[in-house]
């Protein structure tokens, strides 16, 4: 699906839903639509031209790079907000879509006109960015091989004496020189009782002997996002450690076991969920399942709880089941999984078998 | 000052405005004053305890780290939204200031009570943010420095072969294994005709004998940014590459030498401005002067021909002139400067002199 396909169906989805333009201000939205990445507003009519408005620093970029718009430049110098507003105010829309807007401009485009309305229409985008098409898949695929060369170096240096900072340094650096456009998302290495923290703490942690590590790491490859975690053991495990490593394993194989086209997303999670509080750790496992993938490294589907999700081929969603217990430790198994018509796919080519801990 | 300081000083400010409560969704206006990343919502009433919304995963960490708050936690398959405005709806306000809201959530609190005031009091938190306090000032330091260090790799190797995003791998290689938490934001390493864009292209262009190579770079440090940019030149410049380099270089001594406490800041900007113009660059200098530096890496005072801001000990700027020709090559120079009572520091320590132009 080329980028101008994708503005033809939203254009159908506004048309749908009776609604005359789309004002677009999420820079990952409006790169979906217009391959370019830097622009402050998308302006998709139903019937004619799209803008993309830019400041002077972009404009020569957006001209060479931007597809399906009009570039319109805002010069050094000029207000912004205040002339994309009178722009849009010239077309006499009776009914606006956003993705996002805050509040401010919300009330200045009420301000246009009393009987305007105004409406967000966030959830048809994700209809479309959550399911993935070729290019996409691709990019995303090499995302995550290169992901994969980032925990494999993970691999070599995790040792006690290393400090986490310096995990992360040497991941980072493979990674980019590898090819990777940047990291998806602040790389998490956390050690010891930090590790049961799932977001990290503050990365200075000198790792030591018995430890678990938490390794959640992300390569981004063109604008896509990968997402991966293992946790290591540096020593060997004790009775505990290797219980609570084999409760996450096995929560994670019957969630992807369950993964197929036609899922609620919800199930899967329960799978993951309730073999977990069987196992009697349900009150440490502290957050949803999964979610997709994409050009945000958190984006829909959500695979939790309260999802009102239905699995789809072209969906790539994380599975990540983890178990943290307060001032002992944590483990947390990660992969990036691919949905197609018939089989999925895990993008994150790791086998777990070749983590340090067994 | 401490952060307990930032909320009373805050309160002070909404008492001024007949603000009952603040609502905080930003997440570095709330790191700012709880100290803790990670948080949903902040509530600050104007009288009694400050509520933070963190869901369980980090429940944990928010309880170890988190200052001068009550941490109110949304399991695992509440609605955090309906929650958090349950909840404030309970208080009863008459009036809320909020930092940044989108229009659904402005809409639903709207929703609690027609008669509820609901404004916008970002500006008044960028009132005190914008002023560093020593703190604040030792951790730009170091990032600052983390970033010259990652800027000597760079010069040690850029040269003709080198792809930009390897050159990109080796400068956040030693900025994360000096100590750097990660990148104030994604590195540009751009070269020959690309520099031409400021925001740099793909990346993935090999470097050429003659080029421009714009290389514009930030650690993080303990969540504080710091900014900087050299171009340099492989190879010996051209007569019209010098006199753009000379241009810009002499833009930024002027532009600096204007700094001082009580002056404005577009007349920095002017300063820098007018002196490319008269050299014949003024519509290829294609962005403000500068900007703010501090836990996000642009932030208020703007130094730009719109700017209101009146320079203030405390603050600390970038002042980064740049000519871009398109199809030509760019050239962009940018330090970090901090401004006390009675001298400006910079804190990004590199001397021009040091540049492998010269």
């Amino acid at each position: 699906m080329s980028s101008a396909n994708r503005i033809e169906k939203i254009r159908d989805i506004l048309s749908q839903k009776n609604i005359d333009a789309l004002i677009i201000s999420n820079e990952k939205n409006m790169y979906y639509f217009t391959e370019f990445s830097g622009g402050l507003k998308l302006l998709i009519p139903v019937d004619g031209e799209c803008v993309l408005f830019v400041h002077a620093v972009n404009y020569e970029a957006a001209n060479e790079i931007a597809r399906n718009v009009r570039v319109n430049l805002i010069r050094v110098g000029e207000k912004a907000e205040a002339k994309i507003l009178d722009e849009i105010a010239r077309y006499r829309f009776k009914s606006i879509g956003f993705d996002r807007i805050d509040a401010r401009e919300y009330l200045k485009i009420k301000g246009i006109s009393g009987d305007i309305r105004v409406e967000c229409v966030e959830d048809a985008i994700w209809s479309l960015r959550k399911i993935k098409d070729e290019r996409e898949i691709s990019l995303i695929s090499r995302a995550a091989d290169l992901t994969r060369r980032g925990m494999e170096r993970a691999f070599e240096v995790v040792k006690p004496g290393i400090r986490e900072y310096e995990v992360a340094a040497e991941i980072e650096y493979e990674m980019r020189r590898s090819g990777s456009s940047g990291i998806a998302f602040d790389t998490i290495v956390c050690s010891g009782s930090e590790s049961a923290f799932p977001h990290g703490g503050l990365g200075e942690r000198e790792i030591k002997e018995g430890d678990f590590v938490v390794i959640d790491i992300g390569a981004k490859y063109h604008g896509y996002c990968a997402d991966m975690t293992r946790t290591v053991i540096t020593g060997k495990p004790s009775e505990r450690q290797k219980n609570i490593y084999e409760t996450v394993k096995e929560a994670q194989r019957l969630a992807i076991s369950k993964i197929m086209s036609g899922v609620r997303a919800r199930e899967i999670d329960e799978a993951a969920r309730k073999y977990i509080a069987n196992k009697g750790y349900g009150e440490y496992f502290v957050h949803s399942l999964g979610h997709g993938v994409g050009l945000d490294v958190h984006e829909p589907p959500t695979i939790g709880p309260l999802s009102e999700d239905i699995i789809s081929p072209g969906n790539v969603i994380t599975i990540e089941p983890g178990i943290y217990i307060h001032r002992f430790g944590g483990v947390r198994l990660e992969d990036t999984i691919l949905i197609l018509k018939e089989k999925i796919t895990r993008l994150t080519k790791l086998r777990l078998e070749e983590n340090p801990i067994q």
